[in-house]
């Protein structure tokens, strides 16, 4: 197994939304993903996000997946949106290098802050950041509202 | 009182920054906003956020602060980070004006989704936002590590 973590380019858009839907079947919400590949290619084209591929040969095993964000507390902030490991490729040290590949990259940004979501079920998750020395914080809700747009 | 709402422009800035220290006394943190007048006009300048700001006369009284994110699963979402009118200008309907002009800035924009985070003890933000007809959700944990990036 030869692993290794590079940028994202477009062509990879179709391949990043398959481990999406694939991190949705483990959050137990398969059919909320109605983002298209297109709406990530568009996206991505306009620097809305970029992203960080594990690959093992040519295939895409792990990404993570971030943008720039303002904090108004704390100035530029980079935010972590989705971030997944393919299971048998777990317990490798992947899932950590592209963790890694995401502070650098927050780091020479400028930003003041990394931030990020998880489940609140999710122990396994809560284990891995507190070993990176994150700050886990429970007192925040979520608000939401959808739009039809297409 | 002649209130208006408009877009906020660079020279805003500073009374925008002023209105986040406002709300982060009434958060029980104020010594937490680190970011300074020119972090926010130089984010300001790239087009990291955009401000509606709510005016009484001259005097910015009330502001929303907003950008462009990602949902993997639904694509283009509008994120509200910050939200806040004065005490003194409260219970006047500007607040839902403020709010009202986000949702249509993510309409225009198309996005599929507004999004935004409210504190768990904060009864009366969670009532306006169940007038909205939002989604509250309080099953995620927010992630974060602070960096010294100047």
């Amino acid at each position: 197994m030869n692993i290794q973590i590079r940028k994202a380019t477009i062509h990879d858009m179709e391949d990043v939304r398959q481990l999406v839907i694939a991190l949705a079947i483990y959050e137990k919400e398969p059919e909320a993903v109605i983002a298209t590949t297109n709406d990530y290619k568009e996206a991505f084209k306009k620097g809305i996000f970029e992203v960080m591929v594990a690959v093992d040969g040519s295939k895409i095993i792990g990404m993570v997946l971030y943008y720039m964000t303002f904090s108004t507390w704390k100035g530029k902030c980079m935010y972590l949106e989705d971030f997944f490991v393919l299971p048998e490729y777990r317990k490798l040290g992947i899932g950590q290098q592209l963790f890694d590949a995401y502070l650098d990259a927050t780091q020479r940004s400028g930003a003041r802050m990394a931030k990020w979501q998880v489940l609140d079920w999710n122990e396994s998750a809560h284990e891995f950041y507190r070993k990176n020395n994150a700050i886990l914080e429970t007192n925040w809700w979520n608000g939401k509202m959808h739009f039809n747009n297409t």
